[in-house]
């Protein structure tokens, strides 16, 4: 890497998030180098609590649309939700080529093709160690561990230096399927001297190391041997093919059959076993149709809903609503997964009903990370030996926890960045900076609008989920000015009108009152008129309900 | 404990949970023998996520109205919310004397004040060792230990027995404030031989023993050192007397000035200060309005909000949207507390908000348990020595999980009880069965109304909240039939108007052609010409955009 004395801002890289470091989901940063922007990941995020009926939540991509000139592609570190999901979206404006390893690819080519985007948009598949050209980019994949198939790291060659990009990572010397991380190439990288590393910060909290995916092989088969006589269930990730892969071998192990159940499980299964991501035994796989044709000792349920997600397959058995599997006394329920933060209690409430309903549930000591603790960490840090310090992926304080692990390894504090979305952080070997903001955002699809449910529609979502609403009718003669019929009221969400009549016909009596006033004084206007309306009515109902539900008054003329 | 031969239903014991023993919250167990009935505890519970807009949920005491001639009395456990919440609810229908210790009743006399009850109903404050007289019954108070000052164990003796109630409880053998758990008591009651044991299942997962609430004075004293030269901000749960006792203590080692913040604890803190549960040194505690007058090193602000409850003081400094206090870089803001489960996510949010205000956040080791960990139930089992088990107080995992460690300790699986809200489970010395179900449920709280929302309600609110709500107006001249005015339609949480106004009026125009139809078709009959309207929008607005508002045809005649 040579040495420049003077640079100005334009042969410096900038390195932009688009989606947001501070949170979980909306994986998305913009690279830029003069002409150049490649955009590593392109993720969504799940709804917050107070987003009520919103699908899912996409980045918002002004400054790609803005300079779409320099846009030279998409490149994907691994095939997550996180990472992948708002790709549909985005290439719909935004359309360059994607790149991608193989199981990621086999993922998004699935996404596109429900999106009919297919044929539209150019793909190309990469393999470990291959490089790309984007513009005055090179682009590196390298191997890496994660909970999913085909993580990839990046090394991203700008004019400006070098940027290793870890994307989701850990470090399993003992991998399931393929190569242990390619930890010599992250010393090789380093060797050259690297200006920044961007590395993921989700366990930077946890000391120690993240335990091998394949430790849970003697789990499994510990498990099996101890719940031999129950049919047994498991829950996990649909995307932990290596999970699926170990548990379908335990199953073949120890003669059972195994039903595949689920609908994001089933397509990435088969979208893995396509790929030979997935090695599954002969006469092992069976239909869910064909479950009553063996013994409970001989099946293995492999199912989504790990997280508690009330639509998914293992919680509708769990409140007996699934159509072909019923628990009963003596099954055997594994979660091999633990609670992605926020999902707790309703993971819990899936184990009390699986409970109640006689099934021996195990839930513990089942599960391992596939982020980096502090010591995969130090040791990535150690062999990149970046000058510029970013963590990356994680709330705030797993960001904080990775920059004191920075600084423990002696990157100065000024040269660690904290970056918040938008924020664009110039750099080159003589300095850092973030210099500037670029507008970004959070747009929430709600079936199939995309960003027409904005902060009013939410609130008012919010309004009518705590207190209903009220609505009034107020028919006008259009000559005389004189109420034609009503003012009659209809509520929804209120309360349950049979035991409120009397409180609605005293509501109605109050209307009448008003209406009168109003028109005796000669008030006309409409809007005055349907204020007048909402006062009244707010008021008396909250003398007698404290509650204070959306009041709709309708002006008709006739 | 004389031995009888033959008995009938009549002179058996009964214990029937009224609350809904499988979650926390709505602690309410009724005994009755014979002509006479006593109720344990009167909690409330906070509502499910799906029960929208509801403040509180209460019990469905129906059995106790229908059996009022019989009821004795309320003998209170301790003061927290899930055992006296419900209490002024109940007591308006059901008025009957009030037992407890004094600061539980310290805490039922500040609500019964609120409800405007407290002239209305006869309490009694009953002291640890004493007991009282109930018609068949004779209760005894037992001094325990929980993270609420004054908690007490129950002996329920009745012609058929000897039950004890554990209440919420720990083994603390060095306590911040008054005795240890009085287990010599709990050992001589076993000896005259127990029927049953109803004992705390909270922490019935965990192994080994709750540590001493007194354990915290060290870790306070460490971080106070740690933190010498910053305010520090501790934010603990409003009830726990104890806790707020030693960062007092702390804080005056320290020559640190205490704020309390936050109703919920200025409350309680009073009312046990006023019954000398708590001893705060003169010249310590000050307004918040003189916080400006003291350097942050001589500041401790004691505040509610350790659950990330979003109206709570600490969420509201975390947002920068307290009136009184700003965080600033350097404030040391410790929880001591865990998340009660459910909370996670909220809290995290809070710590996260915290950090980006520059200030250090400690969550780790701060906080002890108020509940038994399975050590400290061995031991009760040890000491009492019940013929039957009945696991309370927890969810159903944790009843579970009690279930096990109780036949462990040798108690026949067929001698220990899980019930159901509602489960009548009979016993005498000879045999315990249940038989029969009384009705229970919930009652929800919104506003001023009690049992005014219920499913339909809810359904609505749901139904608003995901999709919002589209209103169709329609005037009809009374005496042709025709349209006098519309089909308007309005809308509100459904879509910002202003980006969708060709879709209304496309609507609008379907309508027309709908209503039209109709009327052609002489239809006249309101409900065919509402479904008709509400099927043909809804159809409409499901093509185009994938949801499913709710649909209200309203039809005004004029």
């Amino acid at each position: 890497m040579k040495k420049k004395k003077e640079l100005n801002s334009a042969s410096k890289l900038k390195i932009i998030p688009l989606g947001g470091l501070e949170e979980i989901g909306m994986n998305i940063t913009a690279f830029e180098y003069e002409d150049s922007i490649v955009v590593v990941d392109c993720g969504l995020a799940f709804p917050d609590d107070d987003m009520l009926g919103i699908d899912l939540v996409i980045p918002d991509v002004t400054y790609l649309a803005n300079n779409i000139d320099k846009v030279k592609g998409f490149v994907i570190t691994h095939g997550h939700e996180d990472h992948i999901g708002a790709l549909p979206y985005i290439l719909k404006g935004i359309n360059v080529p994607v790149y991608a390893t193989r199981l990621t690819m086999g993922l998004i080519d699935h996404k596109l093709e429900e999106h009919g985007l297919l044929k539209k948009v150019k793909r190309k598949v990469v393999k470990f160690g291959q490089s790309i050209n984007l513009g005055k980019f090179r682009i590196e994949f390298i191997k890496t561990n994660h909970s999913i198939v085909d993580a990839a790291a990046l090394a991203i060659y700008s004019p400006a230096g070098i940027v290793v990009h870890t994307g989701d990572f850990k470090v399993d010397y003992t991998p399931v399927y393929g190569d242990a991380i390619d930890l010599q190439r992250f010393a090789e990288i380093g060797k050259k001297g690297v200006l920044a590393l961007l590395c993921d910060s989700t366990n930077a909290e946890r000391p120690g190391f993240t335990a091998s995916e394949r430790t849970l092989s003697k789990t499994f088969h510990n498990l099996f041997e101890e719940h031999k006589k129950s049919r047994i269930i498991i829950a996990t990730f649909a995307s932990n093919v290596d999970r699926v892969q170990q548990i379908i071998n335990t199953a073949y192990d120890f003669g059972r059959k195994v039903v595949v159940e689920g609908r994001s499980m089933v397509n990435i299964i088969e979208t893995a076993r396509n790929l030979d991501c997935i090695k599954i035994p002969d006469n092992t796989l069976i239909d869910i149709d064909q479950i009553n044709k063996y013994p409970d000792d001989r099946m293995v349920i492999i199912t989504t809903g790990s997280q508690g997600e009330s639509m998914a397959a293992l919680s509708r058995m769990a409140s007996g609503n699934h159509r072909k599997i019923t628990i009963k006394h003596g099954d055997t329920v594994i979660f091999s997964s633990s609670p992605i933060p926020g999902n707790e209690k309703a993971v819990t409430n899936v184990i009390n009903d699986l409970l109640q309903k006689g099934a021996d549930v195990v839930f513990q000591d089942t599960h391992v990370s596939g982020h980096a603790c502090q010591e995969e960490i130090k040791l990535i840090y150690t062999l990149v030996q970046p000058k510029y310090a970013v963590p990356v992926h994680g709330e705030y304080k797993h960001l904080m926890a990775q920059a004191g692990i920075a600084q423990e390894l002696g990157i100065p504090k000024q040269n660690i960045f904290i970056l918040k979305s938008g924020d664009i952080l110039e750099m080159d070997d003589e300095s850092a900076k973030v210099k500037g903001h670029v507008p970004t955002g959070e747009i929430m699809v709600d079936g199939l609008g995309v960003g027409d449910v904005g902060n009013v529609v939410l609130r008012d979502r919010q309004h009518l989920a705590e207190n209903g609403v009220i609505i009034i009718v107020l028919a006008l003669d259009k000559y005389s000015g004189q109420v034609a019929a009503g003012p009659d009221i209809i509520s929804r969400g209120f309360v349950y009108v049979k035991e409120a009549d009397e409180l609605m016909d005293e509501a109605r009596s109050v209307l009448t009152v008003t209406v009168d006033n109003c028109i005796d004084n000669g008030i006309t206007d409409w809007n005055k008129l349907k204020t007048s309306m909402r006062d009244a009515l707010g008021d008396f109902i909250w003398k007698r309900t404290k509650r204070r539900p959306m009041i709709l008054p309708i002006i008709e003329e006739v």
